[in-house]
């Protein structure tokens, strides 16, 4: 039978990719080409249209499968070439290690880190309740795609996956379709030693519709199943029973997992698949198959395309706001600029103020809390809560599942349109970080909206207290972390958030801050002059953020009255200070005053980079406990006495050339 | 009945403390006090020992429920007095606003971030196993406590509880007793719109003993379910239908959560519970009940001494070596001084020998891996695999649940005696990001094994690599992060943590490094010279780490050749380096010496604190990506050559006193 055949093809085809370059996984190549097959048989997807928004999306949370991934579609014509699987994992190639979204063509979602593929599959789904239910018309539609997502045993011990089963479940994601590669090996050995549970009713307990498929090498099998799971109300699990290693000598062994074959174990699986190939050699009957299913499914996916195209001109309005969803939002800053708000007041609120200000008139920004709306004040007030009875609600509400909450705001990003927000406590952002670092890894826009920024949380304790974060998303590639002081850079991080193609984090105080003057231009820079210092020469530079900008202020009043000459710099955005112009930077803070002062509840790490060795910090760099706020500070010394006088001593030492080098 | 009017002034008095100070959770104090005194009145345990080794353990899960469990402790004649209740959640106080371990008598462990506890008291229920099967006799079992847990819906929506529970089902941890405290309110609102799962089903599925409570009030009735509990050869969990809030104006609804009563509340739950106390009163009858459940607690408790007592006696041998689990393990230093290994080899390789070494003579050390043994090399060789058949065992496979192995092994390290130690990937380290901040937080002596230590993970690409982890737990408090280049500074990370209170990572390469000389002693430093200058002025200090030293050492050497007089220092722990005194560090990185290179395959913001403003970095600011481990580094620029050229500049710029500020 030709199938037969073009998936044992497909099978060498995996593994000579990994042992040409002696690197990759064939364990699962080998023993789910058969699922995937199916899959790609039930996939309204396209080559020639393979972004298209009206697709079925396929994630393939076990991303070590990658070479079946990348053989698969290169087969079915996606912008793959042989070339680029023969530079599987080399440098410069498009066919990476773990699959990446933005790097090669066909795939949805970079996966690799286990589980986080499963929620960003969540995601998809979200995505496509909420676009149906705005868009969707009795006579057309629209948006109806389903979400495919293979996972492995790895997968579904990690809790991330867990929680978004479980959320799947409560909001019957009913276009959600799982495959799981149900092979009972694990790395450290057989899955009765890790993993001994009964996975059925579990699912059945997240209210999911499960599916068994006894023999993992019938394609027609998984597609009945997928068939059946297309009639279902709730979200779907197919268990797939297979082998590892199908068909290597290792078969079954948890050691084919991640180990090259090499020349006589490739030998071997060609005997015992029958297939007699050369290195990367396709067969004409895997060429025909192939070609054939192409056809077939380019023939299905026409009917999207016309779908959009009847959208398109039968409903002209609808179909101008969801182009709208998809362009840089260049008016944004045009409905910020006139929003004030000039009193005392938190950040979270403030947030709060500017959220609901500009969900009005972008449909597409949807988002929640981990259960603490209340608190983060991160909800669209008249925006519904999105569940079964209502998924064009905007408010999501996770549940206290954090880490899901990242990756399904990942998926909500990655369906194309949506901005989506993502809201906790700054210290529970430790739940999320694997899911923050993949929106950062991906480009995607979403917006962590993280209040309780500080000891200032005050009596629920260090549990409850942030310390080291600021530096730790600081220190993470491709995000911007806005920590702001006011209304106006508050504005700022909505305003960068809305019109990049990046991550960005809002940590915001709980606690009501003084107000303080400044502009969202101004902030736009990441780093100003908040106050000038007097004419004359400058002693000093206190640069501060968020809730300590007004401690500095204050400091330098009282500098003033004693004859110091200082300025104080706002800085609620590191990442953009450092795109400027050396000449802004040098403007802000002057090259030749080394006598500089750094402002911050949380760790010192972030601010040697700008005060260097002759500069001082005032900073936390222990945990916090429980006592009331002003408490804290005092003990922290966070206080503009002790700025003043940190300050005075430090204009005095570096005038004596005293270099403090620890 | 003096029960019921002992269970309401429990509650009054919870309330009175939170009401008293303007903050806290009187939601749960109200809801869940049945239930917390049928874990009393269950539990062996004593306020004359409270920190007994054979103990029950008792694990608030939900940790805002502390003013319930502060009472009752009080009320049972531990070490809090009527004026810390008084001073609940006040600065200096140790009835902190979520329970801590070191800080108030009683507390077994530290808790807030939901979740985590359900995990610890995994932890304890391993620890016990451990214990048992190695102390225990025919005539004795010495080891037999049991652990309880009590958690609400916020803990079990959580992806670390869902982990921890199915470990503890796969592992039949039947001394396991979970009490569910089932309001059906979130924060956000009903459960039926965040946590719509058929739990009975989900924990069945795990391979739990699942029991029901009906009506949460009755003590009886939960008291009935733990026997039950006791006699299941699975781990248990006890659905409590309880009414968040109970006898409050709020009854049943989320506001009550988090938001103490005020005069008129408190006054109208007074009335429900028809209980007439002033503030803070005491009644009699609830003196009177709480004294004889002291009595009969202290008890019963005899006998657990008394076991002791007579293990002490019968088996002298056995009972020393179980105070040896005890001692600093002052002897550790002697048994690696001797361990030699002068080749080329990871640092993963050399960890797994002085793991396997130091093995051999403590017993008291377990742990485990998140599936990836055979990557990481954290594996004790002949000590067998915990579980089922083999509670001896100590090697912990944890399956793929990295966030629950952290909090898994802060409860085994809390049970006493234990050292456990927990690994995987050095990005994956993100999974578990507040279990590890649990762990510092709480003083406890976990080893943290992270192989695959940066961007030389090669082909598995950015997903795979660390970039910002090693910044983010150098900006973690009270953790030492260890990076060894060989191996005198692997076995100096393992002797920091075998006698030490404190949390330490191991950052190892999965690479093979080339041989370099130093010794243990100087490695104990934190940073040390590792290779001296010539005589002469000195011209630049380069400082490196792990896997960047032999090449800082090359540099050198070509440096040499070229006329400038360098420095190399090893850096394998800048917490501890930081210890030091001043005289020590200006050894090391002498202060008017200000050309300084930081070499470190990780972003620069671990390296300004050394480095200042006059120095550079041959860092990694961006994600990796998938290609050879060689190619990579060619293109982060970490090599001899560029290594040269930044030093050789850096060393001109310094010269003409051109200060790069940015």
């Amino acid at each position: 039978m030709k199938e037969t055949i073009a998936i044992n093809n497909l099978r060498t085809l995996a593994c000579d990719m990994i042992s040409n370059v002696k690197s990759g996984h064939p364990g699962i190549a080998l023993g789910a080409t058969p699922i995937y097959l199916a899959i790609l048989k039930s996939m309204k997807s396209s080559a020639k249209h393979s972004n298209h928004i009206l697709r079925d999306r396929f994630v393939l949370s076990a991303g070590h499968g990658s070479s079946m991934l990348y053989a698969g579609l290169h087969l079915l014509g996606y912008n793959i070439t042989m070339d680029d699987l023969k530079k599987f994992r080399q440098m410069g190639s498009i066919t990476t290690g773990h699959p990446e979204v933005n790097v090669c063509d066909g795939v949805d979602v970079s996966t690799g880190p286990l589980g986080q593929g499963v929620a960003n599959a969540v995601g998809f789904a979200v995505a496509e309740k909420y676009m149906a239910s705005n868009f969707n018309k009795p006579d057309c539609n629209l948006f109806d795609n389903y979400t495919f997502c293979l996972l492995g045993d790895g997968c579904l011990m990690e809790g991330i996956a867990n929680e978004a089963l479980s959320f799947a479940g409560t909001n019957k994601l009913n276009k959600l379709i799982f495959l799981y590669d149900f092979n009972a090996i694990t790395i450290d050995g057989s899955i009765s030693q890790t993993f001994n549970q009964n996975t059925i009713e579990v699912l059945k307990g997240y209210g999911f519709n499960v599916l068994e498929v006894e023999n993992g090498n019938s394609v027609s099998e998984i597609e009945k199943a997928i068939n059946k799971a297309k009639e279902s109300d709730k979200p779907n699990f197919i268990i797939v029973n297979t082998l590892i290693g199908f068909g290597s000598p290792y078969e079954g062994q948890a050691k084919i997992h991640g180990n090259p074959l090499k020349e006589e174990g490739l030998k071997s699986l060609r005997e015992n698949l029958k297939i007699n190939t050369k290195p990367f050699e396709i067969l004409p009957e895997t060429k025909e198959y192939f070609d054939e299913l192409k056809e077939t499914k380019e023939k299905v996916f026409e009917d999207v395309v016309n779908k959009l195209k009847y959208y398109k001109k039968h409903y002209k309005k609808e179909y101008k706001q969801l182009l709208s969803f998809f362009e840089n939002n260049s008016k944004v800053e045009e409905e910020l600029e006139n929003l004030v708000f000039d009193k005392d007041a938190s950040t979270r609120n403030l947030s709060s103020i500017v959220l609901n200000h500009i969900s009005k008139n972008h449909l597409n920004i949807i988002g929640g809390t981990a259960d603490v709306s209340a608190s983060t004040k991160a909800y669209i007030n008249d925006g519904g809560n999105f569940g079964p009875n209502l998924y064009s609600g905007r408010n999501i509400l996770y549940g206290v599942r954090e880490h899901a909450m990242g990756a399904i705001s990942n998926g909500i990003a990655l369906y194309g349109g949506l901005r989506p927000f993502a809201s906790t406590f700054f210290a529970f952002s430790d739940y999320m970080k694997n899911a923050v670092r993949m929106s950062a890894l991906m480009n995607l826009p979403v917006l962590y909206i993280f209040s309780h920024d500080s000891i200032a949380v005050g009596e629920d304790g260090p549990t409850h207290q942030s310390v080291e974060q600021l530096v730790q998303f600081r220190a993470m590639p491709n995000i911007n972390v806005f920590r702001p002081c006011n209304m106006e850079e508050t504005k700022a991080g909505y305003l960068v958030s809305l019109t990049t193609q990046k991550p960005l984090i809002l940590a915001l105080s709980r606690q009501v801050l003084p107000y303080v003057q400044s502009t969202m231009q101004n902030a736009m820079k990441g780093g100003y002059i908040i106050s000038k210092e007097n004419m004359g020469e400058l002693h000093s530079v206190l640069i501060a953020t968020g809730s300590e900008v007004h401690l500095a202020l204050d400091a330098q009043k009282v500098l003033f009255e004693k004859g110091y000459n200082v300025r104080v710099v706002s800085m609620p955005c590191m990442e953009i200070f450092d795109e400027q112009t050396d000449k802004y930077k040098n403007k802000v803070i002057p090259r030749n005053c080394v006598s500089r002062i750094a402002i911050e509840a949380g760790s010192e790490l972030s601010w040697f980079k700008y005060v260097g060795l002759n500069g001082d910090t005032i900073t936390v760099n222990s945990f916090g406990f429980s006592a009331r706020e002003q408490d804290l500070y005092n003990h922290f010394n966070i206080t503009v006495e002790n700025i003043v006088n940190v300050t005075i001593k430090n204009i005095k030492k570096n005038k004596t050339k005293t270099l403090s080098i620890f």
